[in-house]
């Protein structure tokens, strides 16, 4: 028996007692004839003492310890002399009686304590032992309790947790697949899903009214910082519902998971805000509503008085960042700076202080007198001691780039508390995006998606202003999922890829299963799916979904410490009749 | 809103109320004035009631309604005349107010009942209307439960659910692997995982003490009857642990899970059977032991006198037939043609029938007197009344053809009850398997196995003798699952590698992150996968582990519904710098 107890379970009314521990060893030191070591496993640490006037034989392998050592040890369990109110265990120590090495360890290359040593890349090579940090361990927890809640709340309500297949069938539309090459079908391929969405709908034709399934999705695009090759989704869909009905369920589901989870009453309903107020408010299809500073278009009081920036405009914006006129001229620098990032891509950055004293300054004075200014500042509601920012430019670019610099005041003014959490539904999203480059529509969330049934007969009058019935879960900023209710008519389906340009034959290779399954009495049906990774970061406070996924890859696809994609055998090709391309033919 | 209550929930208690349904129709019928439909959804059927006399304008459209159309009806609940007691809404009907056509339907290529006609190929492409059957719903909601049983139990014994990464690497040991090719990298692959065997164990490396997780495997091999290219497993490992802990441990866990979702108390310990004793008393190492009909050997009491068959035979086995001894000649040679079959393998079977009168006949009386097939008979157990049935040859094939020959009788004789459900451990495993063909040893279980402690010494001088630290879970001759206590000892899995004929290099670059991990502080391990489709089918009481797969594919790994896998675009294949080999090059 390698243990009767845990490293974190051991208290003051355990005094007296016999236990047998395993574990690793966090430190070690020696005070005279005493040998002090912290033990540590998943669930706590415990102090041990080697006691050379007690147990002399142990002495001498115990100051052999060496940081990460495995090992199991039988003592009684006693007062500690100085307590550690720190640790839950603080209060007893283990007078050690006997010693086993269950296993040694090199020096490890980085320290595993809650802040580490290790850069990015090492820690990622040794990933085994990153996962050893407490930080780590504590995240990959809070992601296992967020599993079994969203699965005991869907399974309450009656959710059936259905697999789907992952050697599915690639289609072009959207995101690149990765393929998987067939050995018994030759020169054919499978494609793993970007995401369960016909399947799920296939299975409320089929009747199971309530699916979930917490599911790896995967997608080969070109990693940005806080995407994944493949990432796992919270996938929903119900049957015989509107829109409401599917907010409703999903937004309990978010409040118990806040509640059991985070601890956090969320009171009352989740706004929702429609996609064009969004945009008009906040420059953002996920707004951070944990503060205001919300914008306010200055076009109609700004223009036509010879300021040629505001003249040329599309679109004039401004913010009103509380308190902040007593900001320093590197400060209001710096600021322009942040705006005239190529990220951010603004041209420049144009501001009124409205002081303390009542008094008003402008980096435009030349061009706006006093009279005007204040009709900036009451019409941006600013207030003695406040300072608005306003941009200019092609609303296109105008409004995201406001929307950067208003986060980068939230932040600033620490507005941004990880503690704080404010939801909101997003809704009315447009059905089509018009791509420049193609020259055609493409879906804004799906091609799956229903149109609002008011705006239906636009589709042959002006189709870029259909409304989509789509949805998206946001919280403090973070998309946290999405969805809509789902076209079940087989004439709707049809017109839907018709806009996105799809031709009859490639809608029929494509989507003609599930274009036949509506033929057999599909119902009404709409679903949501989320992000788990990102939830589970949100939840964890962290900035990356990297800590809250076990095993990530890095920017490049790769997994270092596996030293994984790598080259095949050459029978494994030949076996799957293929042949690859050598780097120098490009 | 489409419904306020489904289609299984109204009572007698109801009466009076009006609701809303919605649902298909399952059938309808006439009867003079008045039209009944069967709506059905995934909860159940009620039936609906238009009375032409109280609403006329609905009759019409009623006798439209066809099979599968998907409707919304309002509507009073009303006492039935004639109650149907077979379903739990047989005591009301609804006289249909409102009526709303959601979808029409086609008329299906099969019937959508319980027992359906459709041919399996036409339901396997119209997977989504076989989906609607109930025996698959219930099949999947049992497999659904499971799934939701085994992660609580696991969570309240402290596992974590941690996810592994689908997008692996490749290694030769083993079964064939999927592969996907990378674009990011260059002529690289990924693999998909067979099993998360070394990321789980790199999780107890990093001290998660306890893991869990149902996870899709993938093995691309030919595709036997019950086999997938994808299958579920639930997959579990534990530090700090001797094998009975894993055994009890999971045998807790599968008592949990009769319990809670077959109703099925099992009481006691699971038996524990070393895999030696298994092959001598049932001839297979997963033996059905819902009955007896255990193997004797007869070699010593037959050999010698004159039987040719039997003097030439290494091995001479019985098994006693209760109450068989009235088997006609017609039976017998069913019998001697069922042990010829190519899958059985045998040469003849030789028999010795007991009368009820206390006489004895046997196949080989010409060589065997009345004396000796006494002596048959008490060697074997056999009562008057009772057939002895006995094989004889080489004891590798015909171990497995006397089996197969005792699951015949077990069937004839009604012995294997699919409501009676018998566990075992099987414990003791070999190691290593010598392979005859590339004269070399392979592992019995995986590479990461633990020999048994007393057998180590065995490696230097006779390592096919070396036991394995493993474990099998096997209930009604079904092995629902495996494990092993693992190595966690570098030099000890280098010896292993070794012995499975790995050069150092080879195990160095396939498995080189795994013996670097055990550098730093690897903690004793062990674990334990279940197949979950096969557990999911043993509990649905279903031969085939299709049944309780959403979407399965055939024995060509095809998935006939999406007709995949398929061919893709040329410029995807450029994209990954891949060339097909034309099937004509072959």
């Amino acid at each position: 028996m390698y243990r009767t107890h845990t490293c974190g379970e051991l208290r003051a009314e355990h005094i007296g007692q016999e236990v047998t521990l395993s574990g690793w060893i966090q430190k070690s030191r020696e005070l005279g004839a005493m040998t002090f070591v912290d033990m540590r496993d998943r669930y706590g640490i415990t102090q041990l003492v080697f006691d050379v006037s007690k147990n002399p034989e142990l002495s001498e392998p115990a100051r052999e310890l060496g940081r990460e050592f495995v090992i199991k040890v039988t003592g009684m369990v006693i007062e500690r002399e100085s307590k550690n109110k720190k640790i839950p265990t603080g209060e007893i120590e283990i007078l050690v009686s006997e010693l086993t090495i269950l296993n040694k360890s090199e020096i490890p290359p980085f320290t595993i304590e809650n802040d580490t040593d290790g850069g990015d890349e090492l820690r990622m090579k040794y990933r085994y032992l990153d996962l050893r940090r407490n930080p780590l361990q504590r995240a990959l927890e809070l992601r296992h309790k967020m599993g079994i809640e969203v699965r005991n709340f869907l399974h309450n309500q009656g959710f059936f947790e259905i697999e789907t297949p992952y050697l599915i069938k690639s289609t072009p539309e959207g995101a690149r697949d990765f393929v998987v090459p067939s050995r018994m079908n030759e020169n054919q391929f499978y494609a793993l899903p970007q995401s369960p969405q016909t399947f799920k709908q296939l299975l409320m034709v089929a009747g199971y009214d309530r699916y979930f399934q917490i599911v790896k999705c995967f997608r080969d695009e070109d990693l940005r910082a806080d995407r994944q090759p493949e990432f796992t989704q919270i996938d929903c869909e119900m049957a015989f519902v509107e829109r409401d009905d599917i907010l409703s369920m999903f937004e309990n589901l978010a409040k118990h998971l806040f509640k059991t989870v985070k601890g956090v009453e969320i009171e009352g309903e989740f706004p929702k805000i429609p996609y064009d107020q969004a945009m008009k408010l906040y420059g953002n299809d996920k707004p951070d509503t944990r503060f205001e500073m919300t914008f306010t278009e200055l076009s109609k009081i700004v223009k036509g008085k010879g300021f040629v920036v505001f003249d040329n405009a599309e679109y004039i914006g401004a913010i009103c960042a509380e308190g902040c006129a007593s900001y320093t001229r590197k400060q209001l620098d710096a600021l322009t700076n942040f705006v005239k990032r190529p990220q951010v891509g603004a041209t420049g950055l144009i501001y009124l202080k409205c002081n303390e004293d009542g008094s008003l300054k402008s980096s435009v004075d030349k061009f706006f007198d006093e009279e005007q200014l204040k009709i900036w500042a009451e019409t941006t509601n600013a207030k003695p001691g406040d300072l608005v920012l306003v941009l200019a430019g092609d609303k296109k670019k105008t409004l995201p780039a406001l929307s950067e610099l208003r986060l980068e005041m939230g932040k600033q003014l620490g507005l941004m508390d990880k503690n704080k959490f404010s939801p909101l539904w997003v809704v009315d999203f447009p059905l089509l995006e018009w791509d420049e480059d193609l020259k055609r529509f493409h879906a804004m969330h799906h091609p799956f998606t229903s149109p609002i049934v008011e705006d239906m007969e636009l589709f042959d009058t002006d189709p870029g202003k259909i409304k989509a019935n789509a949805y998206d879960l946001v919280i403090n900023g973070v998309e946290i999922g999405g969805g809509s209710i789902r076209i079940h008519d087989r004439e709707l389906q049809q017109k839907m890829f018709k806009a996105l340009g799809f031709t009859d034959e490639e809608a029929e290779e494509q989507f003609g299963f599930l274009m036949n399954a509506f033929k057999f009495g599909a119902p009404p049906h709409g679903g949501v799916a989320f992000g788990f990774d990102r939830w589970a970061s949100l939840f964890a406070g962290l900035d990356s979904i990297r800590d809250v996924i076990a095993f990530p890859k890095n920017n490049s696809g790769r997994d270092v410490m596996i030293d994984s994609p790598s080259r095949i055998a050459g029978d494994q090709l030949e076996e799957l009749k293929l042949k690859l391309i050598p780097k120098e033919e490009k």
